[in-house]
């Protein structure tokens, strides 16, 4: 998507290849919003330590990421002894792999680029099909996303009021985003609507995030304390509601997502607004038989009890403050802890829709078009 | 109610009055939950000065604020002229008056002293008679949250997990507090029970004020997310919901309170948990025949865009940050705006009871009540 710099709109996906410099090109996105920087890993190792180090998050952008760092270590090899190129394989992808040991997206992708390099019989051959694959996930990220983008943008009509919950926009994938993909799509349509941003507390992913990208892309948008959504729907100012999702069980149309969807989602069944959950394929569990079974993160107390920001001037007219000047703030009462569950699980009764790839769901209806939706 | 200092416990009211100095002493609201201080107002501009800097802040605490403040200005006076003596009583009642023009506590505490005084028929008495009615009104307001803690304290068994909003605590009252007070009654009762205080974005006046009350009572409690809530309710961890409220509809039942109250009443509906409001009689509205017609203040979008704190270390086991760096950070895109409205309305069907001095109410049983609940 575009990103505003000097007054002038220039186009960047969140992770991209240079190829004269074996390097991986990766959006600094810790230092959004308030700084916008374009750093290169150049060898696999730094690759591995931008995943590691959430230079780069989200499920695409990551798969994405490791692809090229894999792709990268493959190229960076000299000689022609296939049986060392192996075994420098086996070291590239391990160190990929243990940058996000929980993370499917990574080991995903590379096994995708390890079955296409295995058609080739010489090193340059399979480190040539090693960068075409990385760039076909690459592009096929960028396509699944236009896909729900353009099946998302029919249900979004001009004068709407959007609700949206964290971010699972472009920066989370390599372009476009899922839950935001419907807005860019809907905006290159010519609708003109306004998106309310959570502002998703603890880690704030709403206000930083969505809407720096809203933002970019010149989007009419405002953030929205995650208490004040209740408010806005029951003055009539909400008309659509659209979230990503992290899990999906595609046999019960379960979805796990950022703490604090389940209540946007109670909020809208009882004010009979239209509540969308947009996913990409590869987040679709299909085996799993209860939501209840997805296991949920206790993150840290630090989270909850203060905020990350940039010292500032509390003022409301000044929107300009200097990035220099990062801090950890504690709000809460010292003595006090805190709980921190990350996600929770929506159940499907209160889903009006997935929207995927391959179309719109009911999401109990995934289960019998799993077919349509890539289960294997 | 207690605070601890230097490891002991004391027992410190939100206002109190110094016959000797007269000066009225405050508990220091904004430097709390990081620091604990009493300031002295020496004379009744620097009480005015203290209600409009919001050093206290709450119903029932500016209305005892005022109170002393008009007692405070009497006793200032010297001779025995009464036309001067009345003059210069207005000069007073004016100048508190204006320190918080839309609030509606001092106002009515204020006129109940002057009710008082008009018995007298010298300067002198009026001065007497004018403390006298302060001291009433304080104690006054203190026993009515003891009303509330007693019959609030029924609701609470061993074992409960208790939700709060915001803070309707001593605080914001003389001592107590309203939606505190059945929690202080029930651990005074040899209850045992966990409160978990929402956070309260914009303004965590959950995780600094609520928070900082209950640790100083030594009562279990966890600081959440507002997104967290539900996610605990749909696993079975809260067992009933108490909150204040800034004004409730005499007619109608329904319940004004900060923005984010009707998310949590919505969510106790659908899990079936009871749904507590505490009020004192004072926030009865007898006139208003719709909850749609209570003006909803909108706050500024700085509060919504960041977070004032102390600056500290993140890491979770650092829970004693140093008082003296307090700060705003802008957590926001700074490009971006925000609505920030400040309160919404509960409707009676998601409202279990309503806890006043006067016994717990059903919110649609408060109007044929309203002999037992003050209505003039």
């Amino acid at each position: 998507m575009n990103v505003v710099l000097h007054g002038r709109s220039q186009h960047f996906r969140t992770v991209t290849f240079d190829r004269a410099r074996n390097a991986v090109l990766l959006i600094e996105q810790r230092l959004l919003p308030h700084e916008f920087k374009i750093v290169a890993a150049k060898n696999f190792r730094e690759t591995a330590d931008a995943i590691r180090d959430m230079i780069v998050r989200g499920a695409g952008a990551i798969g994405a990421t490791a692809a090229y760092g894999l792709a990268q270590g493959a190229l960076a090899f000299r000689g022609n002894d296939l049986k060392k190129f192996t075994r420098h394989l086996e070291q590239v992808y391990g160190t990929l792999r243990d940058a996000r040991p929980t993370a499917v997206d990574p080991v995903n992708a590379m096994n995708g680029l390890l079955t296409s390099m295995s058609q080739g019989e010489t090193v340059a051959e399979q480190q040539l099909l090693a960068l075409a694959a990385a760039e076909e996930f690459a592009n096929d990220d960028v396509r699944h996303c236009e896909e729900i983008g353009r099946h998302g943008a029919k249900l979004i009509r001009n004068g709407m009021r959007v609700l949206t919950h964290c971010n699972a926009g472009w920066l989370a994938f390599v372009d476009i985003g899922t839950a935001t993909a419907p807005l860019y799509a809907a905006q290159a349509q010519g609708k003109k609507f306004h998106v309310f941003c959570d502002e998703t507390r603890p880690r704030s992913q709403g206000a930083t995030l969505t809407a720096w990208e809203l933002a970019q892309q010149k989007i009419s948008h405002q953030i929205i304390a995650d208490n004040a959504a209740g408010y806005l729907m029951q003055r009539g100012e909400i008309d659509l509601v659209i979230v990503g999702s992290d899990r999906t069980l595609g046999r019960t149309g379960e979805v796990a997502n950022k703490i604090g969807t389940y209540t946007k989602a109670v909020l809208a069944a009882r004010h009979k607004i239209p509540f969308y959950v947009a996913i990409p394929l590869s987040t679709i569990d299909w085996n799993l038989r209860r939501g209840s079974d997805i296991p949920i993160e206790e993150r840290s107390e630090s989270e909850v009890c203060g905020a990350w920001g940039i010292i500032a001037d509390p003022r409301p007219k000044i929107r300009d403050p200097r990035p220099n000047r990062r801090a950890y703030v504690r709000v809460a009462n010292p003595t006090s802890g805190a709980r921190n569950p990350g996600f929770d699980v929506t159940p499907p009764d209160l889903i009006t829709g997935i929207i995927t790839p391959a179309g719109i769901f009911k999401p109990r209806e995934l289960w019998k078009n799993r077919d349509r939706l890539g289960h294997a």
